[in-house]
């Protein structure tokens, strides 16, 4: 049994495009469908959509009213269970004080980057720290094409990145936020 | 270095609905994005997505066609690259057939699925096999609420489920299919 709480965040803003410009992204259903039912696979303790529009924040809303209220959760009882996990937040900060005030503790905060750091912890050294202890984590994920520095500057960890088999590293981020819940949370199917 | 080559294959036909009944199920755009982009980022040696229906077939040319040869794959040419692993077949047999056709060799099937079977291989038996031998492995991945027993029942292997922290199974077959890839083909971060 894990000691730690875990929570994961989505961001949509401040991010880079393509040119490396400064943009807030939109919403992606799929997102939260895949990352609501990974959350819910590992027994995260919640995950947060932070967008800073008015517009995307009621798209989210609606798309939270089918799923935890209405039809869509009567229809598919899993769903509706992975979706309750999800919370509305308009920026990091309200995010970290949600948390605060739930657990009445500091928050560490981990960015998950497909970029190299210095100073990145590897999985077996965070998954250790996550099972042994009774601290409160945040990990963060970012769209578009990755999160400003600024964001990276502010975490107390940075994770590294996933290696695949080669040098191209381009997942979605419903894939990256999976396999980093699986490496992180999951079981030690690689002792049996 | 692995020294096998393995394929992946998404199956539409014959898939569970939620009543146990036999149906085809439709393509879904997403699947066929995260999916090559995980294949292309584990080194996965083909990526067919197989469906019966013309229909549905022209849709994923349609697809196909805008990011292998069209403005999608110049807008974004790591898309283009992972695009570049997937092929249309209209049945399991005429996948197997393009596999033998290209290796010369004989093609191990391994089916996936969220629930436990006796003869069950471990993620670490098969990773250890794949590594290490110079087989052809075929992983095929189901839709819907799970490949047909008929499908099960022709295969070599069935690898174990996924489990995450406790008995909620309700992953995406995005998300499946990643983490399988992560843990079959990914680099052991689990010694770092």
């Amino acid at each position: 049994m894990r000691g730690s709480k875990v929570y994961i965040a989505l961001l949509h803003y401040p991010m880079y495009n393509k040119n490396r410009d400064i943009v807030t992204t939109s919403i992606t259903n799929l997102d939260l469908h895949d990352i609501a039912r990974a959350a819910r696979t590992y027994d995260v303790d919640g995950f947060y959509v932070v967008h800073p529009s008015a517009s995307q924040q009621n798209l989210i809303g609606e798309i939270l009213a089918y799923w935890q209220d209405g039809y869509g959760g009567l229809y598919n009882e899993d769903r509706r269970e992975a979706f309750r996990l999800l919370k509305l937040k308009e920026d990091l900060k309200s995010v970290v004080d949600d948390i605060t005030a739930g657990t009445g503790k500091k928050v560490y905060a981990v960015a998950t980057d497909a970029s190299p750091y210095a100073n990145c912890i590897s999985y077996s050294q965070l998954k250790t720290e996550v099972f042994n202890s009774d601290k409160v984590y945040l990990l963060f994920f970012g769209t578009g094409w990755g999160m400003a520095q600024k964001i990276l500057d502010q975490c107390n960890y940075i994770l590294e990145p996933i290696y695949g088999a080669g040098d191209y590293n381009h997942l979605s981020v419903r894939s990256a936020v999976t396999i980093i819940m699986d490496r992180l949370l999951g079981d030690f199917w690689y002792c049996r």
